[in-house]
């Protein structure tokens, strides 16, 4: 750590204009005052990076980590049907990094901020023995509006923006120093929050919804689960790109079911509704996919083939039984 | 680390009942969802303690971790004159802390938060080689309320709350395994963030406010560099308790211009202000004492005392400089 002064090290990373300047005061002193919105509920999260448990030196580049740890919380936003406004950052840092790169840090959060025009308004600077970036987001949502994973109900119509496991093939590249598909390697370090969708879906009357952060079996359930319904997807239907079975044919499903950090929403929408939602996604030039259905149930989760029907257990990403 | 699920431990720590339930929904959704209030703002804070830099298991049990690291974040809303009201937990776990040790740094941010009838509302589990605790508070104040540390003008009383040094003193006492005195120790393991004063300022009009983190000097002279002031402070008023001055007689002033960690509120007010404000603290039982007073300058911050004047540079907690 070669940083001499905290105090200049934050004056360092202070963004220099607002995009919400009349909304906030406060940066700089003990907290940040954000200002209410008439019509509008605020939205908050947290999420976390721990260098060698979530990224490496060697998977991530230091503008990537920034990048990444500010989309796993804008996604969790798009998730609850939100516009993402402000973030904090508190990071710890170890000796062996330097300030340039924690300065690449702040500007790949940057760099994603500025596209949603969210403004840095706090946080926290403290040194430790690894790398751990933890970001804190506010967004807003009209009042009343509330996409849950408990909203699935029988007759529903199961979906899934975008195409899966793309992540979990970068990662696959970069560890084994396989022959690089940027398109996988970019979604695995520069993953991109569904900002856009989940307003098109804010605007529907009852949305159960998820970002598929820990892989799309596991998100399945939890909507499966929080709602006590079941839950029946096809096999044959799971998107996964062409890259991805181009890079692995063999793993490329396998991915596209348990892979996570793709930052894609999946839920469930009435059938009523459905053909609406497909309508304004095309519109838009937003990717999604009808994938299944929700039946009465208990909160299970079902995988239908031509070779018969499987029930599929919790396997997504789990930070402790991985490592 | 013996938590073989990452889920299982969530559901533990998850309160099972809520003192705000009405205005939050969300809870163990992608994100929380907080109602607005007619006529208040929302404040938000991070606080980051790391292990061997911000503690050790022998100054801190888990209890107290918990508790201090919130008491830290509720000091912040103290200090901008707000009422604390939900925090999120970001907690990175190293293998060699057991579940039951994890469990009490919850019950100790469960003991200050339910003081201040906070709920917690989200968080974020990871994996690592050292513990880090990342807590954010979200608070509320009312509309227009501010209480910056720009806020000082020439003519200002400057007041400070209790007495100052006491966290250091019981600091050097753990780590020297001194003779203990409680007050001492308890000031440094589960410090007292001021709401109520910070509560009874909001009602001024014109406050300039900082929350004694990094050492009174420290704090004065961000007031002085932010409001564009002098501040001068006599050596013979600043408070320090008696407990201080019996167990190091010699070091007493300086953890009392230094020390840090207190969560004690230094700040300004006016002249004409001061009277009504001492009176409501004495009414309120709240220690608080003027210590000097603002003039004309550019940022400068002077100790007066019966040998003459001398001026004080920065030299509060700084978390690189000290290790």
């Amino acid at each position: 750590m070669s940083i001499s002064d905290e105090f200049a090290f934050i004056k360092e990373i202070q963004p220099d204009r607002l995009f919400h300047e009349e909304k906030i005061v406060g940066i700089g002193d003990d907290a940040a005052i954000i200002g209410m919105e008439e019509g509008f509920e605020k939205i908050v999260c947290v999420d976390t990076m721990v260098e060698d448990v979530h990224f490496t030196r060697k998977t991530m580049s230091p503008f990537d980590i920034g990048y990444k740890s500010l989309a796993a919380n804008i996604s969790d936003v798009a998730a609850m049907g939100g516009i993402p406004l402000y973030y904090l950052v508190s990071i710890t840092i170890p000796k062996h990094w330097e300030q340039k790169d924690l300065k690449e840090i702040y500007k790949g959060m940057k760099a994603l901020g500025d596209k949603h025009k969210m403004d840095l308004i706090g946080g926290d600077t403290t040194s430790g023995k690894v790398l751990v970036v933890s970001v804190f987001v506010i967004g807003k949502v009209e009042q009343g509006k509330r996409l849950l994973r408990s909203n699935a109900q029988q007759g529903d119509v199961v979906f899934v923006s975008g195409t899966l496991g793309n992540a979990a093939g970068g990662l696959d590249i970069l560890l084994h120093n396989n022959e690089p598909s940027l398109f996988l390697v970019e979604h695995h370090q520069r993953p991109t929050p569904q900002v856009e969708l989940g307003r098109i879906l804010s605007k529907f009357e009852r949305v159960a919804l998820n970002d598929v952060s820990d892989g799309l079996s596991s998100e399945l359930l939890e909507i499966a689960e929080s709602s006590k319904v079941d839950i029946f997807v096809k096999k044959e239907i799971i998107p996964v790109s062409k890259e991805l079975t181009r890079y692995n044919d063999e793993k490329a499903f396998h991915w596209g079911m348990t892979g996570g950090e793709d930052f894609e929403l999946v839920g469930t929408i009435s059938a009523d509704g459905w053909p609406e939602l497909a309508e304004e996604c095309r519109k838009a030039g937003i990717q999604i996919t009808r994938i299944g259905n929700v039946r009465h149930g208990s909160g299970q989760l079902y995988l239908e083939s031509e070779t018969g029907v499987q029930q599929i257990q919790k396997e997504g990403y789990n930070h402790f039984n991985r490592r």
